[in-house]
């Protein structure tokens, strides 16, 4: 298994603070050992920084935290293989181009017996499930929709099409083409919506932060986790089947799921 | 205009002699300014810099320097703009996925009044007329190819599609998938292979290296480029409408090509 972070931002934002509590999991606190990566939309644009090496220890990752690139949507990724060996090409975030715009996915969590559409557009590179389901959504979303429909018709249509791979198995994921992102939750997923009034948040690894200097009034900053980063903060837990849809750090469209996490994977 | 650089080899091999003196060309000893890119295959995967600052002061091109990341091809591009804005979307090399491969791109030159195919599985992210030729590239041959074919039947496919999009200007690209390496000339292209008896390369800039201390008997290594980096190596300078397809430091098939640069393009 594996675990996830996304932020999305009204304003360009440096995910330094959460990354770094993020990546000692990967080594450190936790055993999500076998790669990291994180992708940052600078425009249209996208920066992808990906390493087959633990995130705790990895120079890439090291990088990262020194660039302090700041972003309105990134998408992070430890890994623990399940499926698919521990190579660059089954390290997440994956990438493809859908309607012009870089489509950026993260997947914690296992499908089991996804079959690749071989004649689709959108071919999976490495082995893993998380890669062919992504490029089923691509694919299918792709066919329903020749040009780029709206943000409410994309997020009916994935919530539509991975609800359906869903069934399969274990399938929290993160989205994002760069204006908005889709966290959908099946065991384990996590947000918290960071806004004025600002205060201070305490990492889990007791490192402190003060929003208040770093922060203006009109910032909106959400964060979305498996597992929450800050011990003082109001992280709304995810349902079963739960989607939200967030744009400009502010939830736009929301499921809220059937069940809670123990109740469905128990 | 941009300048390119690719490697091709038989053995994983550090790109960083030849960088180094490539990005010093991004600023320093030339005004290839508007951005920076560099893509290295490692298995099926690729890891890709890009920066929109001059490759020469980008600390993201410091880090590829000093990363010292060995790989069998490797792509990289500096930019002066002269279609599309500078930024992240507009800098080369770019990627897609074909036939469950990444395939990468970088263009030196400008094809004038290429039209996006508007009902084609592949469209560009930014405004560039590179990019544009490039998913036209792709859509192309997986409209010809629904399945990968030999790689013959890929570079004869290449040869007639580019040749016909390279009628709109000035048309020097590589392309690699991380097991071939295609090198396509319209003004400005040279490369060297480089294998045994190994000797030293003395860099435009003066700095010397001694192949022989880091080279193995059966290495072979080539390397091609817009200008020649080195005083002392016999480069190869292509001809207009001349081709290459390299695999494992070797030429495998090649287009000679009609007419030498300088009669080309008056």
């Amino acid at each position: 298994m594996c675990q996830l972070l996304g932020m999305n931002c009204n304003t360009p934002t440096d995910i330094t603070f959460s990354f770094e509590g993020f990546r000692r999991r990967a080594g450190l606190t936790d055993h999500h050992t076998d790669g990291f990566g994180i992708a940052f939309f600078e425009g249209k644009g996208v920066r992808i920084f990906r390493d087959n090496h633990p995130g705790a220890l990895s120079p890439m990752a090291d990088l990262v935290g020194q660039y302090r690139i700041k972003s309105y949507n990134v998408i992070a990724h430890i890994r623990k293989a399940t499926k698919g060996t521990v190579n660059l090409e089954n390290t997440h975030p994956f990438i493809r181009e859908l309607w012009g715009e870089n489509w950026v996915f993260a997947h914690n969590g296992t499908v089991e017996n996804i079959e690749i559409c071989p004649n689709s557009h959108c071919q999976p590179i490495g082995t893993t499930d998380s890669e062919i389901a992504f490029c089923c959504m691509v694919a299918k979303l792709k066919e329903r929709f020749s040009k780029k429909p709206t943000e409410k018709e994309i997020f009916d249509a994935v919530v539509e099409i991975t609800s359906e791979i869903a069934q399969l198995g274990v399938f929290n994921f993160i989205l994002s083409n760069g204006e908005w992102m889709i966290a959908r939750c099946s065991t384990n997923l996590h947000y918290v919506c960071r806004k004025a009034p600002f205060g201070t948040a305490l990492r889990e690894d007791d490192v402190m932060i003060d929003f208040r200097k770093y922060t203006s009034e009109s910032d909106k900053v959400t964060v979305i986790t498996t597992q929450p980063l800050t011990k003082n903060e109001n992280w709304v837990k995810m349902k079963n089947g739960g989607y939200a849809f967030f744009k400009e750090g502010d939830v736009i469209y929301e499921i809220e799921g059937d069940l809670p996490e123990c109740e469905a994977h128990v």
